[in-house]
């Protein structure tokens, strides 16, 4: 438990410039936390970005390999008047650790390192080929991850991947998620003026930036709250019937999903409940809006430009690059004469959709039984882990998404925490997942 | 030139909390000054807010009495990285002072006191009866200044009021500004669920407070850039066919404003010119829009809450009062039953109209001939001075806006600056303004 508060301590929030060196100092942690577990081959990947750690144990042919993926990076903390403790003081309270990441994903990967720990500690081996890669990009797109695995298939070779970076239904509801959305990244800069102006002595005259930004933010969906991009839906799989009817029996109601978000009432796609217009349903979120005067009181300023940071998140069979310029184009024919905007693409990854009916898919299951007690229902997530993807379609690996999250547990958002019995109760599934990935055929050898 | 170069060096930043004890050891700064200048009564009042630094000099009741007004509070210097030195230096280069507040209002002010000091120092007296009245919140809406007007009348008692805070046409092209639009300022707030969301997990279910401002925000505007906000300009009073004419004569041309303003294209209210748009026509601008994520790369959040800060600046005969009643029923009109929306109001100033036929005129214009050896033009201003519309509202006194400040020194922005020559024609023309202010007939006693 000491372990897991040190290495929610460090401040790795990937996407800011000013925390490099802490992503850095953590990844240096974890890889020297990997070599007190036992595990004898840990290297710190450098990257053009933030770097990788990858560990490894055993190369026995006749025994099948797991591939452990987590990622330690976090989200920024802001907006940091909302914590009612510091945010990386990880602080333990009421059965929660508290502090960005606890639980997105530090303390969900670190179940897989202390199963490990206590497996080799136990058995002093592994009953199966381990390769674990952790992260430090996850929440900026993966972009180093990528290009690292599609050079070094030899390290990864492995026969499925289980990674813990999803939620539960609740407390003890786990859940294996089978399907995640894809994400693109984008960034809509409109520019105005060449610099700031007084507001008293130009309003009136000069188009605001801002306010131009706010109609094209505005245009992106119809009153219905559909997106109104052209295109946009025309790629999108309709799932059928069955599926659908299996999903209303599972998945939380309209009334719970509203209920974990607080939101007064529900908002969307006609035509589809608020898990579907989740999971199945592509969405499009502006997550941030940078112009003009944001401290407080007032400032009279006309702003030279502004800029929506814009998240997309895809469902099969839409493609990031696709739905980029679809974006793009949308923007140039809603860009008035007055001024100018340009579309930056931040990141990009495709949706995914893992086979129920993969062998790894039953020892997860058997995984979360010994570990929780209870069977585990079929999810699909609203959200993105990019390497999945990746995974599946460069090295042809299925992935076990095993999460110990509960809705609760406000990832992304201040006051996030993790449950301490759901990390316990994790490592426990995870020492039943090796065990029962023995039973797994081993792979095929690779050319 | 030290002594202005100190004065900018204050971060009197009054919208800010954090910089409350850089606006008081300003204003005590200045009151030292006032009282090495020669001035026998020098008073720092206290107030609510930031505090006023009030000046006398003689009582004799046959002379007549000037009311100098100017700040010393300052804008926000944000967006720092923008400013090639930084905002506080008070660095000289190229014949400039570069600085927050160096043009507004500190060195145009300045001017004034010089002017006094070197009165006192070669005659050893003034002409006339002198009020200084320097305040520490024109630039959040001088609530305070008010107040204190308000139960000030025997300490204010004048007959004309002199305010350098405005704009001349261009070098050596003096102005007096007869018109100040008035000012709203408002803060539309959105509420949408209790705490920010991951946006995949909810992105397309739960309805996006920033998404639901921006429709707000593009519904303040029609198309053609004309204020969509019902009855709005119910009260703007029209200006005649003969001022018109003559404002296209003195006024600047759509070019030069668009020049000055380094703007791509005109926009706004059809059928008048953009210098009519600035001034003679009422305006709303969107300051600042504060949501969701604004750091450095991304952060996949659906935020809790959305702020807009808007700037409405109004004409003759619209009242603060009623335009914010106007605003809030149209947003109330305007909101989806998806989020909750609250408008506050965080400053208020009439739109003023100073008669060009008062004695106060002819003395400020022999003052800019002298001064700037040139014949000053008669402008409007799209800005406000909150108290100019008190001075005539509470104690009946014109105010005569001879401005020092150039149209590119850049106000409310980055790398604000005013132009030294200005400083030394300004002390003259001030000079000039007090010797002439002696031939205005004494103020009636007041009962």
């Amino acid at each position: 438990m000491r372990e897991l508060q040190e290495f929610v301590r460090f401040p790795s929030v990937s996407a800011q410039p000013a925390h490099a060196r802490d992503v850095a100092a953590c990844a240096a942690w974890l890889a020297d936390h990997l070599r007190q577990a036992g595990l004898p081959t840990v290297q710190i990947v450098r990257t053009a970005g933030h770097p990788i750690v990858y560990a490894a144990w055993g190369s026995e042919p006749e025994r099948p390999t797991m591939l452990i993926y987590g990622h330690y990076d976090v989200q920024p903390p802001d907006p940091l008047r909302e914590w009612r403790a510091p945010p990386f003081d990880a602080r333990i309270e009421g059965g929660y650790l508290h502090g960005r990441g606890a639980c997105d994903d530090k303390g969900q990967m670190f179940a897989h390192v202390k199963a490990i720990e206590s497996y080799l500690h136990a058995a002093r081996r592994l009953p199966v080929n381990v390769r674990c890669l952790f992260e430090g990009e996850e929440e900026i797109g993966s972009a180093s991850l990528s290009a690292f695995v599609e050079r070094s298939h030899d390290a990864l070779t492995a026969d499925a991947a289980v990674v813990s970076d999803t939620r539960m239904l609740g407390r003890g509801r786990p859940a294996i998620t089978y399907a995640l959305r894809g994400v693109l990244g984008l960034e809509i800069d409109v520019q105005g003026p060449q610099s700031d102006l007084h507001s008293g002595n130009f309003g009136g005259a000069v188009h605001n930036p801002l306010e131009a930004l706010s109609s094209l933010v505005s245009s992106l969906h119809d009153a219905s709250g559909r997106i109104a991009v052209r295109g946009f839906y025309d790629r999108v799989r309709a799932c059928s019937r069955r599926e659908r009817e299996e999903m209303a029996r599972v998945a939380p109601s309209d009334a719970e999903l509203l209920g974990e978000a607080k939101a007064p009432r529900g908002w969307g796609e006609p035509g589809y409940t608020a898990y579907e217009r989740t999971t199945i349903r592509p969405c499009l979120v502006v997550n941030g809006i940078v112009g003009g005067y944001q401290g407080p009181g007032a400032k009279a300023v006309l702003p030279a430009r502004a800029t929506a940071k814009i998240n997309v998140r895809l469902v099969p069979d839409q493609h990031p690059k696709e739905i980029a310029a679809l974006i793009r184009e949308h923007v140039d024919r809603a860009t008035p004469a007055t001024v100018r905007t340009t579309v930056r693409e931040t990141m990009a990854a495709k949706p995914v959709v893992i086979p129920r009916e993969h062998p790894i898919m039953r020892v997860a299951a058997l995984g979360y039984r010994r570990g929780f007690g209870a069977e585990p229902a079929w999810i699909r997530s609203g959200g993105t882990i990019p390497i999945v993807n990746t995974l599946q379609e460069a090295l042809g690996l299925p992935t076990a998404l095993m999460g110990f999250a509960l809705p609760d547990d406000r990832i992304h958002a201040p006051n996030e925490r993790f449950l301490l019995s759901n990390f316990h109760q994790g490592i426990a599934t995870s020492i039943w997942t090796l065990a029962g990935f023995a039973s797994l055929r081993r792979a095929a050898p690779r050319s």
